[in-house]
């Protein structure tokens, strides 16, 4: 066991106190997935000393001295060059310089380049016979270092954490010259750009005399002869790549104020401007591929995509986490699921449908588990022997996706997993029963669990730990969950099996299925037979000709609706367990809660 | 000029009155876009005379006394049918029936079938050798004719409209038959299931006498040796499929209550159940394969799929038609674009960004171009030359969406233009001017229209007539609206040409894009420098200190944000407009107006 140097207690890497959101000057990088704001947020993002301890075991120790005597020589240089920066008239170019008019502001009027230069990404370096080219490149100047009055580097940015490094060289007799002509004031003004800022410049790419390991691209740098600003980022800039790949592990709203204004040691002593975040961007990759693959798996499977509508007018599954608003004349409410959704496009003469879409809940749950706002990956099909069709079809679109992304994103997950560290998902052999392995098996608190009960969150936890002890798989499924715990929709299972046993628990063909422990999906056959359905609508409390319910009853009255089913799938939740995040709020664009509606 | 034999004044397409929902026995057919649940809206779909006599000119004239002969013997038919169903024990299976088993409510247990019957949908019969063969079909039973005590059709249809003629006939002597066994009871039982019940058989494929025309799989026919009843439909069913093919024409809101109640007389006088309505489902494919062809040509040119947020903390511009709702101890709204999470992802460090999103607006416009909540593509870009670029873009990617449908939907684009009559449309050379040009040549009243006017919805439609007639075109640009057309965002054209005339209009870099005169698309570069940015707000009226202002500042002035720009497309009006519909609400699965929230 490496020893832990670091005695971190909680460290915000929100330095923002509420209230006071634009004054400081720290702020997470960009690139992130909530790119600029997210220190405007009512969050104080916390590590703790554990997570802390497994970043450093992570980095080799023989590095550790090379790293640290590397961070000195660049502190020394970064001293050169603010000390520089002070003297350089940053935002002007001295008029009688020879090389005037290859650097400065970008004029208003299109920008002139040698006719030779080409516009080239970074990340098609490696295709490309890129030797000795003159290009053109617009990137983010994430470093600049000083070397001597001639001569600086500077550290370039393109999307997706691509960088290069660049080199300015001033030439020694500038009058003598051919262009391009680079003159120690270019030299002193490329150098004063402020971290961060946004600039073209045309460059020969060369090879360097040693790889540049701190790049992406290491095999090249790029020999910078024209630099324009497009547009500059302020002075003062805070925070460090480092702590922004720091896990974030503390989610609880009520932290703020009591840790506002706390520093971590590491923030103050600014080495450097802020970076992209490769961890969140590899994260948003993730996310997006297993939506693309969700969509294709189902296309190749004949199922047809539809919209369903995020404003109703009736509230389709209760009316407690609803979020109610004036619409006109009436009110209107927010879409918890496309549920009724699915089935009336069944209904509609549909055999295999899927939609992608935003839900709403208006729960005020704090927990890393929930949003009041998410992504729902949602099918409904129609079932030709039983509901195994069903389950068969969403286990096996779930372990495409799973599987894929392992494939595809093998980097990016070992990415994921050096910052939020978690063991490697293990994929099943089918598993069974749930209940009752709880109550022999599990912890002593589970004992009386009972099989007509839903399970509670920390049962479902339990559950997936001695799943994953006993089956040797994060990935399982809880089937026949009892009546009681279903929604009236759930067809029962009136199999002649089921109703044998006196005083059996009524189970329905409905089950959810999990991931490390916890629920990533609901799904089952529904409830065709318009009789059935209202004796279940009336043994739930509900009055069927209730002006919410009574619509959806209609459908199955005026047609002959097929035997279907289907399932739920929280994309956020899938993207964050899957990774083994600490939170769905990691694995969102702009994640919504109870407490944070911005940006 | 062929005559209109025809006399509708308005028809109502919905019989319901408000209030009165579900006792009515007509209903929309199943397989449209808002499946069952038309008849419930707070809409009086009509009719026009103009639309009707457009239907019989598509129907050529020789085919039609045909096709009377043919209503008249179906008819007949059907008399004997329902003569018949009424003595038929439709429900129940005669105990000594010696096809027992082979037919009749579909039992609990899985249904057994010959080990040889192969599950096959219609739409593959075309690419597989299926003569011969014993095959199993789910299908919704559309029509069924009795031919005699011993010989029944019937018209049984999947999804897509696809539909097959089932024989049944029964075998003579049944107890000297091998299974499988058709009896007397078993023909009546089967012709007497009720129209649009869903059902499945086992058939041997065989080829008819003669094509079946109704159908469309017309060279091949089903024996039916087993049929089983999975799901019935109710007794009574309304509407046939040529009067829900009809076209939509009215969205008046305000008609209802005046004419609801008033019957067709087709509808009255029922000659046959209803089917599923393929023009709603080519519809459905065409915006369907707009949103994948947008996606598909934004991804090969690098851009990156994000998910904006639905629920907002901030209105991003202007309150007026915002939805506001309450969120626990705050207000939220919902989303009225994605423009300003658009530009956090490129000041965020991506260059290219697109969403496919739900966005809202709350304005109560009853007219066909509105909904409270459509879908918005959208992109956004970092500018390497000038806007430009952006224009460019997205040219190409609507021209591009505009020629894959019309190459992939040629016969789907044919039938929705023999139901909603349209020109075909004339995809651009480029072409210019706006105003001066309906000034110039535009209709008297449109004399007086200023270069920094914006234009109504008459102006734009003049125009487009004009641009039409004069290039050749339904698709063109606006370009370089006035300063004063335009929010703060809007980049100003700052380049020497557009400052040199004294008093000249203050004009932007933004554009619009039309199809058939109405506009699809608002886009152009933004203002990416915060002072500029700053004195557009104020300019504007605003103070750029106001809580919803401020954050969108702020982004700008943290760090170097590139010149960018981008635009939004309504995806209901791409559809609408290139189909040449007469209203946005065809276009959309579910559509949502001030007055519609369900279903």
């Amino acid at each position: 066991m490496p020893v832990c140097h670091w005695n971190p207690a909680l460290i915000p890497i929100c330095l923002v106190e509420p209230g006071k959101h634009h004054e400081s000057a720290t702020y997470l990088p960009r690139g992130t997935l909530v790119p600029l704001f997210r220190r405007q947020f009512q969050f104080t993002y916390t590590v703790s000393q554990q997570q802390q301890c497994n970043m450093d075991e992570a980095a080799p120790p023989s590095k550790k001295a090379a790293k640290k005597a590397e961070a000195k020589a660049r502190k020394e240089a970064l001293k050169v060059q603010r000390a520089d920066a002070r003297q350089a008239p940053s935002s002007a170019v001295e008029l009688d310089d020879p090389a005037k008019g290859f650097y400065g502001q970008a004029p208003t009027t299109p920008i002139i380049f040698s006719s030779s230069a080409e516009d080239i990404s970074l990340r098609n370096f490696s295709n490309r016979n890129v030797e000795g080219k003159t290009i053109i490149l617009r990137a983010w100047l994430q470093t600049s270092r000083t070397q001597s009055a001639k001569m600086a580097f500077v550290k370039l940015r393109e999307e997706g954490n691509w960088t290069i490094q660049g080199v300015v060289t001033a030439t020694s007799e500038p009058p003598e010259q051919e262009p391009p002509i680079v003159s120690r004031p270019m030299v002193r003004w490329i150098a004063g750009i402020n971290p961060e800022s946004f600039v073209v410049v045309e460059a020969e790419v060369q090879r360097p005399i040693e790889p540049v390991k701190r790049c992406r691209v290491s095999n090249f740098e790029l020999r910078i002869t024209r630099c324009y600003l497009l547009a500059p980022a302020p002075a003062i800039l805070g925070m460090t790549l480092a702590a922004a790949n720091r896990p974030v592990v503390d989610f609880n709203d009520e932290a703020i104020g009591a840790k506002a204004g706390v520093r971590e040691e590491e923030e103050t002593d600014k080495e450097g401007p802020p970076a992209a975040t490769p961890v969140q961007q590899a994260i948003a990759g993730i996310r997006m591929e297993m939506k693309h693959q969700f969509r294709s798996y189902l296309k190749a499977r004949v199922f047809k995509e539809f919209e369903p509508p995020s404003l109703i007018g009736a509230t389709s599954e209760g009316g407690s986490s609803v979020f109610r608003m004036r619409y006109f004349a009436q009110e209107a409410f927010l879409a918890q699921s496309p549920q009724f959704y699915k089935q009336f496009e069944i209904a509609g003469g549909r055999k295999r449908v899927f939609s992608i879409a935003p839900v709403f809940r208006a729960g005020n749950s704090n927990t890393s588990r929930h949003m009041t706002e998410f992504t729902g990956l949602d099918l409904e099909m129609e079932i030709r022997n039983d509901y195994s069709d069903v389950l068969y079809l969403l286990e096996g679109v779930l372990l495409y996706i799973f599987r894929q992304v392992h494939r595809i994103f093998k980097d990016e997950i070992e990415l994921v997993r050096s910052v939020y560290r978690s063991s490697e998902i293990l994929l099943p052999e089918p598993g069974q029963e749930a209940q009752q392995l709880l109550r022999e098996e599990g912890p002593a608190e589970f004992r009386h669990v009972r099989d007509d009960d839903d399970m509670s969150t920390p049962q479902e936890k339990a559950l997936g730990a001695l799943v994953r002890q006993k089956f040797n798989t994060d990935f399982y499924v809880v089937d026949k969950f009892p009546e009681t715990a279903r929604p009236f929709y759930a067809k029962l299972d009136d199999t002649a099996a089921a109703g044998s046993a006196e005083g059996a628990v009524k189970v329905t063909n409905a089950f959810d299925m999990f991931l490390r422990g916890q629920e990533i999906l609901s799904g089952g056959q529904r409830t065709n037979h318009p009789d059935e359905l209202e004796a279940r609508i009336r043994a739930k409390g509900i009055d069927p000709a209730s002006p919410d319910i009574d619509g959806y009853v209609q459908v199955f009255r005026q047609v002959g609706v097929p035997p279907h089913g289907g399932g739920g799938i929280g994309l956020d939740r899938i993207v964050a367990w899957y990774l083994g995040l600490p939170s769905v709020h990691l694995a969102a664009y702009y994640p919504r809660t109870p407490r944070r509606l911005l940006p």
